[in-house]
């Protein structure tokens, strides 16, 4: 991690934290301790105040904190969690209001509240604000990601054959993932067949047969941060009403990518993909159009009928429009995108969506 | 799912809201609703009234939840999930106070404060002290997960050789985990040499040297039931030192599980693996001796120096003592144990402990 980038977010939440009358925060939704100490284990918390940043973490992760995080001080805890936190607030004479990020627990936020004499607030999206602005740094290792997973598709895509399950097919493709040096963002869903009109399908034994259609929704998480894609294909010959599907949610998706520019909100560009499949007069899905993704595979903005809100530069989104009809099939296509300053950019263009027919 | 094992969940946990005067307790913890509602997917909550079961999930799911969950009324919600369970208190008129578990977020609690009429409450570990108590089934599961676990292990470690990354060996082994249809419980360690000494490491792109010592750590979900386990191995030869380690984990470990019966508290299993060590004169683990698994990786009970409590019959938990030398070496060894009446069972003995030196 760069030291430049890293001091850069620091100061950030620092200004926000001033902004905000907020004299000490405590982070402690991995992503955003991630993202302000550069520390990529689990289990830790952050502090910080207007000064400094504190990272708590325990003798398993001692060694990797000493050698990631160059910008914190580095408390190694013995006892709970929260007593650690209570004690380090305690020292800090400036935090006599202490704020807890609101994903934090009711468990821990009392357990803080019963050790600590402070007075404890809590409050929402301080950091996950910062977090959906990205940075070059950060745009350019969500492209890394997406090329790793476009890489891992393009080997598994040759390795499919009739008789393959679909846990094996998931298993093939997370195979070369972390042969690429590289993780899972998500459990891999891969569903032939009719099983891929359940969006979130759990592989299982059944086998890939002739002329059955795959849907592949993965991601790859490439130096902490993730990609997330969804494939449609079929081992064979697609049917002329797979094919018509196909092409409504293609377009579907890039009427929604092409609404992507700073501006405007995204339950318009939620909106444009629906608007398409209506059209085709094919069942509009239940799911939103998109989400961000970043150090999280889940994270601001969200895309949807009722989100609010507007696009704005450096914001990096899913688009992924999709028809399901029980018993006969679902296709989606999902790819990551960048908000420009002027429009967009896809930073899964590695991953082709053709050939739709993956000839054997 | 056996029918009559989660209708006498379902009861228990009636049996024990009655207990505790709650109306309607809000589950918002995925494996507290799988306990309770079979349902396997994610984004849902349960609501469990002296009368019924609800299970609030979205379109996604919809499929899925009609086939996993026979003992429940199934709603589906568009918009948030707050939002969805307030309308469904609204309408439950027993709940006047609804109690939400203790593991929810302030973020969701307060979300629900906004929506609801009712009075909120929360309570901590109710379902999770029934979930410590393994009935027969989840013990036969836990057992399937190790022996998926055992089998996935000893397939990979045929195919190491000198060359072979950390991150490679981690891929291998989880493509068999998957081939055999189950999914990690949690993302392998894999540790060559010295890089064993930070007890949860990050795979990278080492390569394995002849005579390295390698350290696997890893688990498997099968049927939703996890297991955890971690072998230590050397690929050629082990020297002299590395052996006495070994041995001081592997007889640390065996007085451990040797302690577990019902009655006896946590903290001693735990000293009784720490005592062996310190008689080595080796530097004693810092992490805990182990913790409950079941549908989650990490569970009640916590084995450590102190945790409070003691074992009871239908406990499942790792044993896990390790020694850590920095720049040298990291021994740990890891077994999921039954509590019985009695005494002890090990589920994981399928997966054995030697040979130590592996040859190629």
């Amino acid at each position: 991690m760069n030291s430049r980038i890293i001091k850069n977010r620091i100061k950030a939440v620092q200004r926000l934290l001033k902004q905000k009358n907020i004299n000490c925060l405590i982070v402690t939704k991995p992503a955003n301790v991630t993202y302000t100490t550069a520390f990529s284990g689990d289990d830790s918390w952050a502090a910080i105040t207007h000064r400094s940043v504190y990272l708590l973490t325990d003798s398993r992760y001692i060694e990797q904190a000493q050698n990631q995080c160059q910008h914190c001080r580095i408390i190694q805890r013995t006892g709970p969690m929260t007593k650690a936190a209570a004690k380090l607030i305690t020292k800090l004479k400036s935090a006599q209001t202490v704020t807890v990020e609101k994903s934090t627990s009711l468990a821990d936020f009392e357990a803080l509240k019963r050790e600590v004499k402070a007075r404890l607030k809590s409050a929402a999206n301080i950091i996950e604000t910062l977090r959906s602005i990205k940075d070059s740094s950060e745009v350019a290792a969500i492209k890394a990601a997406a090329r790793v997973a476009a890489q891992a598709l393009k080997k598994t895509r040759r390795q499919i054959k009739p008789g393959t399950t679909e846990n094996e097919l998931a298993g093939m493709l997370d195979f070369q993932i972390r042969r690429l040096g590289a993780l899972n963002s998500f459990e891999t869903i891969v569903a032939f067949g009719p099983n891929a009109s359940r969006p979130h399908h759990q592989p299982g034994s059944k086998k890939l047969k002739k002329n059955d259609a795959v849907l592949i929704d993965f991601g790859v998480r490439y130096k902490n941060y993730c990609c997330d894609l969804t494939r449609c294909f079929v081992v064979g010959r697609p049917s002329a009403f797979y094919k018509k599907v196909y092409d409504a949610v293609q377009q579907a998706q890039t009427a929604a990518i092409t609404m992507v520019k700073p501006g405007v909100e995204t339950r318009q560009v939620d909106a444009a993909a629906r608007e398409v499949i209506a059209g085709y007069d094919l069942p509009v899905y239940g799911h939103g159009t998109g989400h961000g993704l970043g150090l999280e595979v889940h994270e601001e903005p969200v895309i949807s009928a009722d989100s609010k809100g507007k696009l704005q530069p450096g914001m990096v989104l899913t688009i992924e429009p999709g028809v399901y009809i029980p018993g006969k099939l679902g296709v989606r296509i999902e790819d990551d995108i960048l908000a420009t300053k002027t429009g967009s950019s896809i930073l899964s263009r590695n991953c082709p969506h053709v050939p739709l027919s993956l000839t054997l």
